[in-house]
C-alpha cells in the first residue's frame, strides 16, 4: 500500500531532500513511497535541485485523497505538517527537532537525533541497512546538511554532521566548501522577493503557552538591505498575524557570514521575548550576537520563558 | 554528568529490564547512568531477577533531586512517567509504543519501532553500536521479550522479536521455551494478591476523548479464579475511580494459555468500549476472543471509538 514521505510546510532543502533520500531508502526495503513537498520551493533548493539535475517533487495539500499512512522526515509537529494529518496514520518519522503536539494511536517507526539535520540520521540509516548512496542522491544530502548547519557555523552542528558531508562530498564528487558557499548565497537573493514572501518563506508555527507563535528567518549576506523594507515588513507581519490568527511573530533575519542575527518583533507578549534572550527590544527589534538557529537558539529559550 | 534510565510507573519485566539494558549500553558509550524503577517489582520480574541472579533496580518516586536529566525506556506518556518529569530534561527514548502527551523543550534521542518489546529494540541497538550483551543480560532480555509476547503468542510478535530470544537464548545459553513457560506461570500467582493489587499491578493511565481511562492486565491460568472474586475487584476500582479520578477502568483478565480476554469494565463511559470492541457488555463484563494485548489490540480500537 502506497505511502507519501514528507516534509514540514515552508520546505526547505532539508526538508524536500530528506523526503527524498528516506523514500529512496525505503523503497530499497520493500516499501512502496513517493516523496512529495508541502509548498513551493525557496530558491536555494531550487538552485540544488537544478545543480545536481533532480526534478522537483509534486506538491501536495492533502494526503488523505490519495492515501492512508505517511512518513514525515524533518518535523513532527501538527500544525507544520499536512492539513489532514490527524485523518491518515503515521507509519514513520525521522527528525532531528522537539516533539510536541504529536500523537498516535498506534505504535510506530520514530527515529530522531539531536544532529544538526535530517539528512545526517539518513545517511546513518543508509549504512544500518546497508544500502549504498546513489551519487546524485549524495550531492543532494550533503546540501540539506550543508544548509541546516549554515556550512557548520550553525551551534547545531555535530562532528557527525561535518563527517557525514565529507563521506557524502566523497561519493557525490563534490568540492563541498565552494559548492557550499554558491549554494547558501543562492538562498539569500532577497531582493527579488516581496515582502510576503520574506516572512512566510521559511516560517514555523508553535503553541507556547497557550499562544500561537510565528517565527520565520531569513538569510542574507546583508543586514541594512533587508531593514530597508523594515516598514513594509511589519505592515505585512501585521496583516498575517492577523488573517492567521499568529498572536505573536518573530521574523529573524541572519547574517550567515557573520553568524548573527537581527530579530524584529510584531505582536504581543513582547515582554516574554526580552525575558526569553535577556534583552531589550527597541523599535521592536533587538540584535542577538551568535545567533543562527531557530531550533536550538531561539524555540528553547523561548519556549521556557513563555 | 548522571542521568536516570527508567521504565513506566507499575513496572513490568520490559519496564525493568530494558532500563537495565540501556543503561548498560550508554554507559558503554560514555554515559553515565544508573537504571531505577518507578515501583516495586511484580512476582514475574523478581522470578527474572533472582533466576538470573541480578539484583532489583532502587525505587525512585521523584527524579529532579537527584539528576536534571533522565532517559525513558518502554514509555513516553507523561502520565504513565516519574512525577516530576516536566521538571527534568528528557535526552533519549527507547520505546515500542504509540506516542502520546509527550513535549520537550529541545531536540532528543529518541527510537521507537512498532516490535513487540523493548528489550528486543535494545537488542538491535547493541548490535548496530557494536557492544557485546553480556549472558546474565542476555538472560533478563530475553524473558522480557517474552514476558511481552507471551512466548510469541500476543499479535505485537513480530519475527524480529521472535529472532531475539533465539539469538539471546544462545548467549544466555537457556532453553527458552521451557523456561519462558515457567516465567510467565510465576506471574501468574494470583491468589495470593489483595484485589487492590490485581487492579494496580500492571495498570496505566491514557488521556482519551477528555477522559482518564485506567487499564490494568493481569495475566492467569484460570479466568474462574479471578472472576471468583468478582464483587470484591468491581469495589476497589470503584474506590479507585473515585480516589485517582478516574472515569473509566478496564480490567483486562487474559489466559495466557488459550490467548483470551475477558473484561471487567466500572465507570462511563460504557458504550464507547461497546463500540470499541463491537460487542455487549454484559454485568459490566465482555468476552474478547483471541485478545491478549492491550497495546495493540485494546488502546487503539478504544482511542478511535473515542
Amino acid at each position: 500500500m502506497k505511502e507519501l514521505v514528507f516534509g514540514h510546510k515552508s520546505p526547505d532543502t532539508d526538508a524536500v531532500v530528506a523526503a527524498k533520500a528516506f523514500s529512496y531508502l525505503q523503497n530499497q526495503l520493500g516499501y512502496d513511497t513517493e516523496a512529495v513537498a508541502l509548498g513551493e520551493l525557496n530558491d536555494e533548493t531550487k538552485f540544488v535541485l537544478q545543480h545536481f539535475e533532480e526534478p522537483a517533487p509534486r506538491i501536495i495539500s492533502a494526503a488523505k485523497p490519495e492515501v492512508d499512512a505517511v512518513m514525515l522526515v524533518d518535523h513532527n509537529e501538527a500544525q507544520q505538517s499536512v492539513a489532514d494529518l490527524k485523518d491518515v496514520q503515521i507509519t514513520h518519522v525521522v527528525d532531528h527537532h522537539r516533539i510536541a503536539n504529536f500523537e498516535t494511536a498506534a505504535p510506530l517507526y520514530y527515529h530522531a537525533e539531536p544532529l544538526g539535520c535530517t539528512s545526517t540520521i539518513l545517511f546513518k540509516l543508509f549504512k544500518q541497512n546497508e544500502v549504498t548512496v546513489p551519487a546524485k542522491l549524495a550531492g543532494l544530502m550533503l546540501s540539506a546538511i550543508i544548509s541546516d548547519t549554515l556550512l557548520f557555523k550553525s551551534p547545531t552542528t555535530t562532528p557527525e554532521d561535518e563527517a557525514a558531508v565529507k563521506a557524502l562530498a566523497e561519493i557525490a564528487d563534490v568540492d563541498y566548501q565552494k559548492y557550499g558557499l554558491e549554494m547558501l548565497k543562492a538562498g539569500t537573493n532577497l531582493a527579488s522577493k516581496t515582502e510576503q514572501e520574506l516572512i512566510t518563506a521559511d516560517a514555523k508555527s508553535f503553541e507556547m503557552g497557550g499562544k500561537t507563535v510565528r517565527i520565520n528567518q531569513v538569510n542574507t549576506v546583508d543586514l541594512n538591505e533587508v531593514f530597508a523594507r523594515e516598514a513594509k515588513l511589519r505592515t505585512a507581519i501585521e496583516a498575517e498575524n492577523k488573517a492567521q490568527g499568529y498572536d505573536l511573530f518573530l521574523l529573524m533575519v541572519t547574517n550567515i557570514l557573520d553568524s548573527n542575527t537581527r530579530l524584529l518583533v510584531v505582536g504581543e507578549p513582547q515582554d516574554v521575548v526580552e525575558k526569553a534572550f535577556n534583552t531589550k527590544l527597541v523599535d521592536n527589534k533587538a540584535d542577538l550576537p551568535g545567533v543562527v538557529s531557530r531550533k536550538k537558539q531561539v524555540v528553547p529559550p523561548l519556549q521556557a520563558a513563555f
